[in-house]
């Protein structure tokens, strides 16, 4: 398959300000998508907008969102509706010496598109797999897998990745030139999600331990595992 | 000032599923709105929705965020449009026997409403203070003030506090009953947002050492300074 390894910013990728901050190279929006695993849903009910949080997974030129077919969220993303899902890691605060020029390290991606169902039955599975190694890498082989009454109490959806744009700030704060005589401390302070250790459900059996892939749970380096 | 300790429900902010989740009382609200920083925006423009992440500060009942004048979402919802505000603290990877019952540990809050700019001299002077304070308190006071065109470059929208709601997950996986038996472990991977040791800008004259408020900062339990 021939794909472009850019994809071709439209006008709601392009970034009117700081357009430096902007790129359209796949692999960096990739990148972003598969450290991050919480995106945030925006479209339209009854004429206003609305922001949802909720897990994704990402497989090629896909990402997959699933959840319960009662959900409002879902059933109005099935129809058809225009989507905008934002993913958003945030690297650290950047102190300069001005209040004016504080800012944020982060890497953000924006997708635009539609969602559409997925159906059938095989691809449906392969989506919820992929969905699960990618928030937790090597979990799906070792829990209960979907049953068919599960199944169809799920909805999966797929927004293609074919408009989307990453925006990344990173390193020191830019002051202006006379601020830096300033006896004021200027830099970053790095933020980064981690994991605490884990905790047992109080109904967990008592010999069993948790699995290495959750002991050593690294969000910024999973390894996420595609299906074949 | 006479102030309802809930934030009456919406048609909007009714959950529909799961409605032991949601809460609307202000002071559950509020603790994530003030543990958060960075928010999702959701607006409608030219017909479609998109979703921007950007940092918050509180005060009382307003939301305030800013930019600059050429932002193109800030220019947008100064138009009076409808927003969508969602902040969304990921607590923690909850791990189920079954595929079908593993979720997330979170905290979420989100606020429908109309965005206003704030043009009163004094009340933009403060406003940016509270941003700055909830963001990083201490710093504000180190710094040097924005002078005046940096202000008249710095749109500050106000966003009230009147229809909002949280929605809140936390303990362990609920299985089904039979699948407690399954001998696979189960429980929660606490999830945190931690900082890094601070990183000193380039150009930083060399005597100067990061405050304790940077070396000390702690996302969770910032004490964030109101102004007065």
């Amino acid at each position: 398959m021939i794909r472009a390894t850019t994809i071709s910013p439209t006008k709601r990728t392009t970034l009117n300000r700081l357009p430096k901050r902007a790129t359209y190279e796949r692999d960096n929006i990739y990148q972003i998508l598969d450290e991050g695993f919480v995106c945030h849903v925006g479209f339209i009910a009854d004429g206003q907008p609305v922001v949802i949080p909720t897990a994704y997974g990402r497989a090629e030129d896909i990402l997959y969102i699933h959840g319960s077919v009662a959900s409002r969220m879902l059933r109005a993303l099935a129809d058809g509706v225009q989507v905008c899902v934002t993913v958003t890691l945030v690297d650290g605060l950047v102190l300069a010496r001005s209040a004016f020029h504080h800012s944020m390290n982060y890497r953000s991606v924006v997708v635009f598109g539609t969602a559409s169902v997925v159906k059938d039955a095989m691809e449906k599975a392969k989506a919820l797999l992929t969905f699960s190694e990618h928030v937790i890498p090597g979990r799906w082989s070792e829990v209960r897998e979907p049953n068919e009454d599960e199944l169809r109490k799920t909805l999966v959806l797929r927004i293609p990745l074919t408009e989307a744009s990453a925006k990344v700030r990173s390193g020191p704060p830019i002051d202006d030139e006379a601020d830096y005589t300033l006896p004021v401390w200027a830099g970053e302070l790095p933020l980064r999600l981690v994991t605490g250790a884990p905790i047992s459900d109080p109904r967990l059996k008592e010999h069993i331990r948790a699995p290495a892939y959750i002991r050593n749970y690294q969000v910024q380096s999973r390894v996420i595992t595609k299906p074949s």
